[in-house]
């Protein structure tokens, strides 16, 4: 590995990682008003196509890093709707 | 292109939009109580790499998009920033 391929493996590594300080973020503030549903929802749907993509050019990296970005994504959406209703039922 | 790669380009353009819905709604409500600072700093500094990365590959669609993302998540860290500051003074 030269030094090239090393900077785009530690960019990679990073880049599944970008959501998790907003999951923390989020769970430890238990609010969500500021934060847009539809950011995370674009998220999902475009990590699901990086995974197929992945799937079709059997590239075990592309999968497993966006799956990762995916659970990310979900757990979001899932923390933006159940703070919403717990909210509005408050 | 084959359909694989028109995939890859389809979720690529996606990719580069996915912070769009948050600046939109952060300029509307001027609000930013929730948004992790972390999570763009990190993103920003990702996407630097990621433009790094591309210059060393000689790879535009690299660069291009990641510049997208990097101008988006400025843009996210200054709104951050200022509506924070504005609030204090309030």
């Amino acid at each position: 590995m030269n030094g090239v391929d090393l900077l785009g493996a530690v960019a990679g590594f990073i880049t599944t990682l970008t959501f998790l300080p907003q999951v923390i973020k989020t769970i430890k503030d238990k609010s969500v008003k500021d934060i847009s549903l539809m950011m995370f929802v674009i998220a999902a749907v475009n990590e699901a196509m990086w995974i197929l993509y992945g799937v079709l050019k059997n590239d075990w990296v592309i999968i497993l890093t966006n799956a990762v970005i995916l659970c990310l994504s979900l757990t979001m959406i899932y923390l933006k709707i159940a703070y919403t209703r717990k909210k509005a039922n408050a």
